[in-house]
């Protein structure tokens, strides 16, 4: 059985209106480098603010009317919308899922950020909590 | 001028209905053990799950109805309730982030879990995110 507990928290995902009138926070706070990329399959343009101990921040902006991002700001407002679990073998972390009669919102691993494949839990078998997990593909 | 992408991400702290009831799925994932703490000051119960980068995940119990949990349970239900920065000299941080006009919950810090001293931004400055930062004490 895999122990998440000897996995990694790979980010914090934060649903911002806006990454450029968001930025200013985190520069007050010192952060002096980011890497913002488009992921189009979630809608989303992400901004990753790196933490010391392989942690981000990540900032959550809508690409269009349909993101996911945009319903969650109508809903709750800007704030933190998800945390994901960085993981080594994702087809044996669904598998895992699965049979512990959790819930995925997609069991087939997907294109994320950064070139991982992501799958994510329904909040509704996480106790309200988005969670993603995310494997790191080979750069080749 | 302290750089907070220096300083690493203590943890993630989940709101939740009931410590009992949430930690199966926690289980489910492999988490197989778990520190509880009760925090009078804050009226919570806490439960600490440790991940390898040292990060961890802090289910947050109210106790009493004018916790504080009570209040973020009934207008939004369970979820992720705050983050918290591991800092190293709080009184210093307490300083930049007011000199940067970044409104603070407390500006004195007071106890929190673990033996620290910790202040909350207020989500207002910090675009709805609840943001902690916290001090470990020695332990003399």
């Amino acid at each position: 059985m895999i122990d998440f507990s000897k996995f990694e928290l790979d980010h914090v995902a934060i649903a911002v209106e806006s990454i450029e009138t968001s930025l200013p926070f985190y520069q007050a706070l010192g952060f002096s480098s980011h890497h913002i990329e488009d992921v189009p399959s979630e809608k989303v343009r992400t901004c990753f603010l790196s933490l010391a101990n392989n942690v981000s921040v990540e900032l959550l902006e809508a690409v269009g009317d349909e993101s996911p991002i945009t319903k969650f700001l109508q809903k709750r407002g800007p704030g933190i919308h998800h945390m994901c679990y960085r993981v080594k073998n994702i087809e044996a972390v669904v598998a895992q899922v699965k049979k512990a009669g959790i819930q995925l919102i997609n069991e087939t691993p997907r294109q994320g950020a950064h070139n991982c494949k992501v799958v994510f839990v329904h909040p509704k078998s996480s106790g309200g909590v988005l969670i993603e997990f995310s494997e790191k593909m080979s750069d080749s």
